[in-house]
């Protein structure tokens, strides 16, 4: 969401799936909304995905004033990142999008990971 | 998904987010949430998308056995495309995108319409 946001959407949806961004995004916001996370956490968290482009997607949720990027106190360069206030009205979706697959993944014959549980 | 899926997602939302298959999937999943359409219907209610995405799209989507095409009774070529048994559980889930957007577009700057309210 670099470029300036439409004003106009054709339906609820498409807007609310414009928010959330795409897949990689959607997913950085779900662990956030967990609870705030180092670069290094993420990375660990969603390991299929290249350096490039988690940054990219967490300059682009910075910039969409969705998610904060919080320096250390000490200046040892392990800041964190978390939700923004704009983004706390998503709660619920986000624990919903997370609800469905914990619930469905058997009856669609595949197995999910908690790798935020796992995270040491 | 026309290809086979996954057997182990990292976790969750993954997991819904690719059975949701992307923005156009889901927008579509939500109209056949509120009611069965015929393919001129879906084309009025999306309109800036081509004839070949939307095809591609519906295509996808009965391939992963999510929506069904059921053929007119008289062979006249108007059949609907609906919802299919493995997919009532996202029920909540394409309302709670719904509802998302409609609650908070305001507060986004944005307005969003209501096409199928508005479909002849």
């Amino acid at each position: 969401m670099g470029k300036r946001p439409p004003k106009k959407f054709n339906c609820a949806t498409e807007f609310t799936l414009h928010v959330l961004g795409g897949k990689w995004k959607t997913v950085i916001l779900c662990y956030l909304k967990e609870r705030p996370l180092q670069y290094a956490e993420l990375r660990k968290l969603i390991p299929t995905m290249i350096d490039k482009m988690l940054t990219q997607r967490l300059h682009d949720l910075v910039d969409a004033g969705l998610i904060v990027h919080k320096k250390s106190d000490a200046g040892t360069g392990k800041g964190v990142y978390l939700l923004a206030p704009k983004a706390k009205s998503l709660g619920n979706l986000l624990s919903e999008l997370y609800q469905w697959g914990q619930t469905h993944a058997a009856s669609f014959g595949v197995t999910v990971g908690t790798p935020l549980r796992e995270l040491k």
